[in-house]
């Protein structure tokens, strides 16, 4: 019986790691590092979302890192983790994800705010979840940007960062080198988000499976420079909202003639929602964002051999 | 600008504890502990999810245990964790909650094993997440029970445990003092399932407003003594899932003239979906399950002064 419980577990352990090879084997690029931001009272499912779905990612150098070496206690304080790199020890990231939990005291924490400012570069895009939004907002980061946070704290974020337009149920807004969501669970859905435009929609699919996030809908956010009317909540109407007046952001593309209705980076429809275009051997592909563009345009073949 | 952000930061805090309050308005009862089992290799989001929920729970204590006192590292690898209790040290739980992850070593400590078998009694109730329903097997908890666990390891579990009865496709499984959930973030939806038994459908939905679960289904899941024909997985068609057989439990009860279509313990209708009956003040009432039914009996009044 023992002998036969080795067996069965070791074939699941087999079965899951199949799973996650199954989700990674999109052509592999180079290492994307995603660095997790702790702290002090930082909130566990904020980060251990986003974690778990980038740990999945193909190619994904994953890790964690905060202002001391030392363990620390979250902002639910019956568990205290240990961060592997400080800042100063920490490989620069490729994405970083900032999130929320008890504020007060890592926001006047320089150090950590100065080096958020330090790695957000325009080859480099960083990602909060719920009032780690308010976090970027110190470093300077959202003048001029459409964000949110968590729906308890909208109209303070709005406050505190005049020149920003901070949107309401809306479970995450992607505005190129910046990805902000809404409270707690929502950072898996901007995390996928972002597998998705990195890695491609059957990527990003392939990791809610194997997280059973089977309810995930990958239309549910707002991606600055696509037609949308306004941000698709779909909130359960058995769970209730305070209303909220929305704000939408349109940008009208003209009018294209597009090779194909699929973004060919990303994979994501591009009906109607054509952020930008690019022409290559004769013919104009469309993109849902200026990074997909981008990435198109530095290895054209990487996306068009399918 | 300083001490604008402080008043907002700090304006914040006061509405999170607010809500977290809210849903913990419900009449204050005992302490409910709620231990959360870690060991080396634990899967993040499979304790992430439940801790955050029960957290939040009117009245509970929620401690993390394990059976080393110092750091662990867990499944994802880049995170370490320092639980708070040893198993000697740990108070007996009244909820354990068992997640899943890298199984064969936890499953071959002996000690782990016999402290769930010693913890799990009648008068308390046990949770798994994922693949946390194998440690359970191993410690001989499930013979003739209905269960589940995450979808690439349904046929693994019925082999190991050939009298229990694995049910496909199925976000948690609630046969009284067993709770079992489908994989990693189901464990959200089976923690949410217990805090409805234990505390009412309202601080469940407050719960999952707090965390953003906005697409939380308080009826995808399965519980035993219902009448159900199926259990409601509502997955998303966009992220496939194997075929597989989906196996029904069907109890039928007599005719029942209830008071009311309400499980007057958990709020839950009970419309067509009775597991149990008690007469009181020459009233009948409806339970959804066994534990609330033995609620009811033993302080009908606190649930009937709503």
């Amino acid at each position: 019986m023992k002998k036969r419980n080795q067996l069965i577990l070791g074939l699941f352990l087999f079965v899951y790691t199949s799973l996650s090879a199954q989700a990674q084997s999109a052509p592999v690029g180079d290492t994307t590092r995603v660095a997790i931001l702790l702290f002090p009272g930082v909130e566990l499912l904020d980060f251990a979302g986003p974690l778990e779905v980038f740990n999945h990612m193909e190619s994904a150098k994953v890790y964690t890192v905060a202002a001391q070496s030392g363990p620390m206690t979250i902002m639910q304080r019956m568990l205290t983790v240990v961060p592997e790199y400080t800042l100063s020890t920490a490989p620069l990231p490729d994405v970083l994800v900032v999130p929320g939990g008890r504020m007060e005291e890592v926001m006047q924490d320089s150090s950590v705010v100065s080096w958020i400012r330090r790695t957000t570069s325009h080859r480099q895009l960083t990602m909060s979840v719920c009032t780690g939004t308010f976090l970027l907002g110190k470093a300077g980061l959202l003048d001029g940007k459409t964000i949110t946070t968590h729906w308890a704290a909208t109209q303070m974020l709005q406050q505190m960062t005049p020149k920003a337009t901070v949107m309401e149920h809306t479970r995450f807004v992607d505005q190129g080198n910046l990805v902000t969501t809404a409270g707690v669970s929502a950072g898996i859905d901007g995390a996928l988000r972002v597998v998705a435009r990195l890695k491609g929609m059957e990527a990003a699919k392939q990791i809610a499976r194997i997280m059973e996030y089977d309810k995930w809908d990958p239309k549910a956010g707002l991606v600055v420079g696509q037609i949308r009317t306004q941000a698709k909540g779909k909130a359960n109407p058995t769970v209730g909202k305070p209303a909220a007046v929305k704000k939408t952001v349109v940008m009208k593309p003209g009018q294209w003639k597009l090779t194909s209705s699929i973004d060919p980076v990303c994979q994501m429809s591009v009906d109607g929602l054509v952020a930008d275009t690019a022409r290559y051997m004769g013919k104009t592909y469309g993109f849902c964002s200026k990074m997909c563009k981008e990435r198109f345009r530095k290895e054209p073949m990487t996306y068009l051999k399918h």
